[in-house]
């Protein structure tokens, strides 16, 4: 999937020389939790969370006065080495950029100018819709050798059973060495008939927690 | 997949008698953002967050002291409603979760006790495992029509080449009825060939931007 699909776009953005309050009331009124920030130029300068804020506002068991923080420039508390993407690369690998540093949100640049934003959100949408998650089924996960036609035979099962497969996936098995995980999601509420049969071809079929007990 | 395969455990707990600087220590010392409240029979009476604690610490931008936040028990701030999983559950299932309640993580529990917990981190390195991308290669996706054999015609050039698929998945075309999408993860650090083979035999394939400008 290429981040130009999943992207939010246009990306509210702000200049450093905006105020805190600016910032927190733009997440307030939007519901998101970071913010590029750019200059003049449209041009990426930093990066501004909410969490950066809550560390630079007075506690909420103090009595303390917040107008001083929010007056102060976000220029102040941005984060100014900002990991960034282009819209059309794989939301795969930024997923990676996600993963290994940590981050919340990845600004979109385009010849240099903030296009969108990809969150965490985002790539967990991203996830749920190649699993299928998003549309109403049954998840049914298959342990399998890893063998050419394995894939037809499970799919003769399911065509049999007129039942729809609304996602498959195919990935190593890390704990066994030589075999395959199949994960699927059927458009089925109930797929006990399939599970029966794919264990009677020798299939091993992980069972869903509310069946296994 | 299941949530034991994935979840972090034993899991560190603290209980609603513990002050905010415990958890503040317990956080900084195993790099975590999220802790388990629990009683002295150790079932889950809430759970506590990084973004929870920084809400109730004095700001940095003043000289407050913050002394008196750090000795202020738990149970003053922590979030009593808590979703929660089992062992046993489909990560695909608590993703769901995680995207609809916008939370950033989910103790396991079994038997009304805490096993494990598990993080919107752990569910991005679901996400990279099922898609292959913590293992090299390149990413290939191709657009399809619905068809039944697609998916041989589609391993028959890698095998041609010789290039062995690290993990596919195939899901629904949101933008285009009746199409599926492929997703695939090759062992090739260059799929040129690849593309240009399935291109010839009329597939869709969506360019990396690496080689698109």
């Amino acid at each position: 999937m290429l981040v130009e699909r999943i992207m939010t776009t246009p990306v509210k953005t702000l200049t450093p020389e905006h105020t805190i309050e600016d910032a927190l009331n733009m997440m307030g009124e939007n519901a998101f939790r970071h913010i590029p920030i750019v200059d003049q130029n449209t041009r990426l300068v930093g990066i501004i969370s909410d969490r950066d804020i809550k560390l630079t506002l007075p506690s909420v068991l103090s009595d303390e006065d917040p107008d001083f923080t929010l007056k102060v420039p976000i220029s102040r508390i941005m984060r100014k080495r900002v990991t960034y993407c282009h819209p059309m690369d794989f939301v795969e690998e930024i997923a990676l950029d996600f993963y290994h540093y940590s981050i919340g949100a990845i600004p979109v640049l385009r010849d240099d100018k903030v296009v969108g934003i990809v969150t965490q959100k985002d790539m967990l949408n991203t996830y749920l819709e190649l699993t299928g998650m998003t549309e109403p089924g049954s998840i049914i996960e298959i342990d399998i050798e890893d063998r050419t036609g394995v894939i037809h035979d499970i799919g003769k099962v399911f065509k049999e059973l007129n039942i729809k497969i609304i996602s498959i996936s195919v990935y190593r098995n890390k704990e066994k060495k030589g075999y395959k995980t199949v994960l699927l999601r059927v458009q089925a509420m109930n797929p006990r008939k399939a599970i029966d049969i794919l264990k009677d071809r020798g299939f091993t079929v992980l069972e869903p927690s509310q069946m296994g007990q």
